[in-house]
């Protein structure tokens, strides 16, 4: 529990795909509704969240998943092989697909996420030590985006109820 | 610590692979077996896991993971590369190899360790938010799965010992 | 807290490759720092974070994340498509330039944060119920690994701080 008494959730989000950039936006901005503070800290991969360009266009994977639904969800026979999953132009299949699905069962965007979640306070940290090795600069993320350390997510998340890594 | 005072470990399932439906059904289960409760909200590809069908069917991919041990753990140089693990059949292979090494690591299936989950009480949230994202229906899912949103999961979390997201 | 007041992590590491190598190691290594106690449980691919040989050859996947920065970072039309990343020899090329990225950025590599950690004292747990799924005997760990089950894991868990699944 934070120093003033709400409840607080902490993130580590360290995934850059599409289907795993929801997971700490959804938890995030749901705590928010429920009265709790909330902070993600994205490092590696999960930097992509912070990223101006890359946020509108991450990605799924068609290959790699085996537990990636068929395209026809009743089909189980209809499931993309990798050998078909690796051609060209499959990535961008893949991910319009989910997007659709998403789409359909009415799931905001993770833009909208994202704005839901700095309008409402959360705290993004961006992890310093790691915007090196995905080739990220400052200039890059979006203005809310706090740089620090491992040592600011570790201090934030004692006093959190929940933390999670994603 | 729950209301009664027993320990409480609260998980979330985001993956559906073989390996990685492993974690949080031995964690669940173990965490029984030391008298704490558990609770395990599954979410996107997770969501296999209540899923009556696709359970009995969980697969390893051979591709993409770096980190998989050769057919022989020995002999690094026989580690499959991702040219060969890309054709037809090689997940069903890969998926058969390491099936293999858990039945003579005398592990339980991901079935009996949901049926002692099941039997312990642990909790199983199907996430509704995202079951629309993997073409599931409620009819779909065991019927011990819980339809519930990332609400209910936070407020079973906030009272968690441990919380953790696989 | 743990029994003497110092506040603890409790990490599982589960995976296998570089870029999921790093964050368990870096951030026991930060909790030492900042004074804290600090254990990883390994398990599954994680395990290979405790192995003699292989240790110092964890490797990036090329295929299946498409969140992968491009060679050049400013250049998104660089990205590798996955039907090139499968070729023989991409595997080791992204692993060769991931790792250029991270000397760049001054990281120490998994084998200093894993020499850290140890001296610094943190608790390295080798989950004996995946060894063998994954091909993996004791002698074939570092001396400071040890073998231990889920259920000492969730018992020092239970008294820390912050606790994640990686």
């Amino acid at each position: 529990m934070s120093e003033n008494g709400t409840k607080r959730l902490a993130l580590v989000a360290s995934k850059g795909t599409l289907d795993q950039a929801y997971p700490p936006l959804i938890l995030a901005s749901t705590a928010l509704a429920m009265g709790w503070e909330a902070g993600i800290f994205c490092t590696f991969f999960g930097l992509n969240l912070l990223h101006k360009q890359r946020l509108g266009h991450l990605q799924v994977s068609p290959i790699g998943n085996p537990a990636m639904p068929p395209p026809i969800p009743a089909i189980e026979a209809l499931k993309v092989p990798n050998i078909v999953g690796m051609l060209p132009g499959m990535t961008a299949m893949a991910t319009m697909m989910m997007q659709g699905m998403m789409d359909k069962a009415r799931m905001p965007s993770v833009k909208e996420l994202l704005d839901i979640c700095i309008e409402g306070g959360v705290e993004l940290f961006a992890c310093g030590t790691t915007m090196g090795v995905m080739g990220i600069e400052q200039k890059d993320l979006i203005p809310q985006a706090k740089c620090a350390g491992a040592t600011a997510f570790l201090s934030y998340a004692a006093d959190a109820d929940v933390s999670m890594f994603i």
